[in-house]
C-alpha cells in the first residue's frame, strides 16, 4: 500500500514569519522518525485560520525553520518507530495538533507525528470529512465536555449553531442527552434543528434575550458562543446556578463588562480555553468524540473548497480576506 | 450534662424582613426534631454579615416566620433523632449553615440541625474560636480547594491576608504546600507572614502590580481577592496558564471590565461562588479543613466582641455601620 519512502518531499513552509507570500512550496527533506513517532503519508490537510496566526507571528509559538505549516491531516502510516505501538504501515490515520509548539506541520507529503497525537481513521468516514472536522469538532468537544463539564439532562446555549464549531457542538450536545438551544441565521434553522437542537432562534430577531430566557427558565448550564455576537453581561444573566460560560474567543471582540456581582451569587464561572493549549491526552479523548460525531450523528463539516497543496499561500490569502465559509482542504500530490 | 429540654426557649427572630429593629428577642417554642436531626443546646452564635442580608431581605431566601436568625453555632447535643447516627447527648458540636434556605437559625437557646450539617467539635478548640472560624474559614477552604482547585506546588495570590477569610486562606494554602503571596496593611504584615505567606505586600505600595508579577513570574494558579480592592483586568493578567480567579464578591464593587481575549488564550477561568450555595457534602468537607486549620496552624479568627444573645439587634446595627473588624459572638443564656 505504501511504497519506499523518498528522501525528499513537497511541502508548504516558511523560513520566517510574515504575510501569505512568505509561504514557500517546494522540496524539504522527509522528516526523521523518533522511536515513538509515526511517519504519515499525508492525503489531506486543512487550511485552518490558526495556521495563518502561526504564519504571521500573531500566535507566538516555537517555530524551528524551515517550518512546515498546518495543524490537521489525514493520511496513511508510512512507517512507525519501534515504540509507536499499535500503528502498522498502510493504516489510515489522522491528527489535529501539528504545526505549532515546535512540532512541524501537516502541509507536506510526509509528516512525523508522535504516536500519542495520531488516531486511527475508521473506514466509514471520508478523508475530507475527517480532515475538515478535525479541528472544529475537537474544539467543540473540548469546549462542551472538558471545559464546560456538560452533563446529560443539562441545558446548553450554543451561539452560532450553523458554523463548523457551532454545528458540531449542537450535534455533540444533543447526542449527549442535553437540551440544546441555539442561534443561527433564519436560512440555516432547519439544518440546525436536524442536528438535534431543541430550539433554534434567529440571532437577529428582536427580543432575542427574552426568547433565550423563556427557552431555559432555569438558565443555561453551559453557554458557548461561537459566533462572536454575545454580550458578556447578558450571557452571565442567562447562566443557571452553577453555570459555565465557555470562552473560546473574546465574545463581542474587545473587552466587555463583567458584572461579577451577578456571577458569584449563583456559583457561575467563566472558563476560557484555547485548543492550542490542549494536552495530548485531552486531544485523544476529544478524537474519540470527533469520530463518534461523524459516525453517529447527521453533522458533517462544511467544506468551502479543495485546493492542491501547492496553493497553500492562496488558501491563506482567502482565509485572511474573510471570504471562506467552511473548511479549505489542501491535497498533497 | 444536658438536663430536660424545656418547651420554650429564648431566641432572636424576625416576623418579617426589615431593619435591625425588626429583630425580636423572646420566647419561641423549642423546635421539633425529625428522625435525622439533632437538637443542639446552643452555647455561642456568630453575628455574620450575611445574617444582616437575610434579615433585611437583600438576600432572597425562604424564611418561614417567625424566623430565627444566625448561621453558625457551637453547642452540645441535647437529643438526637433515631437516624442521626453518631451523635450522642452531651457531645460538643458545631454547624455553619443554618438561618437560610428555609432552615431556622442558630440565634436561640436550642436549634434543630440536620445531622449531615453538624460536625463534632474537638475538645482542644475553644468555643469562641470555633464559632468565629466557622464561616470565614469554611469560605476560605471552599474558595481555595473546592472552587479554586488549588494543588500542592502552585502559586496563590490572596488579597487581604489580614482579614478573617484572607488570613484563613493564607494559613490553609501555606499548610497545603503552596506558595502564598498576599497583600495586607503594612502593620499586619508580620502577623500574615507568621501564617506561612511567602511574601506579604503592602496593598497601598506604589507599583504593586509589578511586585505581584515579580513574586510569581509564571503567574498565579489561584487568585483570591477577599479585600475588594482588585481590578479584574489586572487580575486576569496575573493569572498563570490554567489559572483560576475565584470571585466571592464583586472585586472592586461594581461591574468591571473583563478582557476575555486575555483570559481564554491561557485557559484561565473566573469561578464565582457564594458559600450560601454550598452543598451539605461540600460544607462537611470544608468542616474538616476548618478543624485542621485551628488545630495545626497558627491562624485564629479575629474576634471583635462578645455580646449576650439579647443584644442581637445591636450586633446587626454595628455590622451595618461597618464598625466591626472581626467576628461578633453572641452568647445565649
Amino acid at each position: 500500500m505504501i511504497g519506499t519512502v523518498p528522501d525528499v518531499m513537497q511541502a508548504a513552509y516558511i523560513d520566517s514569519v510574515g504575510p501569505a507570500d512568505a509561504i514557500h512550496y517546494g522540496d524539504l527533506p522527509v522528516p526523521p522518525l523518533g522511536p515513538t513517532d509515526v511517519l504519515v503519508r499525508v492525503r489531506a490537510v486543512s487550511a485552518n485560520p490558526v495556521d495563518t496566526f502561526v504564519r504571521s507571528g500573531a500566535y507566538a509559538t516555537p517555530l524551528p525553520f524551515p517550518f512546515v505549516l498546518g495543524r490537521d491531516l489525514v493520511g496513511e502510516v508510512a512507517s512507525a518507530g519501534t515504540g509507536a505501538v499499535g500503528f502498522t504501515p498502510g493504516q489510515r490515520v489522522w491528527c489535529n495538533s501539528l504545526g505549532h509548539a515546535g512540532r512541524q506541520g501537516a502541509a507536506a507529503q510526509y509528516a512525523t507525528v508522535a504516536a500519542e497525537r495520531l488516531y486511527p481513521a475508521p473506514s466509514d468516514i471520508t478523508t475530507e470529512h475527517l480532515v475538515a472536522a478535525a479541528h472544529p469538532a475537537a474544539s467543540a468537544w473540548l469546549a462542551l465536555f472538558r471545559h464546560g463539564r456538560l452533563r446529560p439532562g443539562e441545558s446548553v446555549y450554543i451561539g452560532g449553531g450553523a458554523g463548523n464549531v457551532g454545528g458540531a457542538a449542537v450535534a455533540l450536545a444533543a447526542a449527549a442527552g442535553t437540551r440544546v438551544v441555539c442561534t443561527a441565521r433564519a436560512e440555516d434553522a432547519a439544518a440546525v434543528h436536524a442536528l438535534g437542537a431543541t430550539e433554534v432562534l434567529d440571532y437577529r430577531a428582536p427580543g432575542l434575550g427574552e426568547h433565550l430566557r423563556r427557552a431555559a427558565p432555569e438558565g443555561y448550564d453551559v453557554y458557548l458562543d461561537t459566533s462572536g455576537h454575545g454580550v458578556l453581561a447578558d450571557a452571565v444573566d442567562l447562566l443557571a446556578r452553577g453555570g459555565r460560560l465557555v470562552a473560546m474567543a473574546g465574545l463581542g471582540g474587545g473587552p466587555d463588562t463583567l458584572p461579577l456581582g451577578r456571577l458569584y451569587p449563583k456559583d457561575a464561572s467563566i472558563v476560557g480555553f484555547a485548543v492550542s493549549n490542549a494536552t495530548a491526552s485531552d486531544l485523544a479523548e476529544a478524537a474519540e468524540g470527533v469520530v463518534g460525531l461523524l459516525r453517529r450523528t447527521r453533522w458533517r463539516p462544511r467544506i468551502a473548497d479543495r485546493l492542491p497543496l501547492s496553493m497553500t499561500a492562496e488558501a491563506h490569502r482567502r482565509l485572511e480576506a474573510g471570504e471562506v465559509r467552511g473548511r479549505l482542504i489542501l491535497e498533497p500530490p
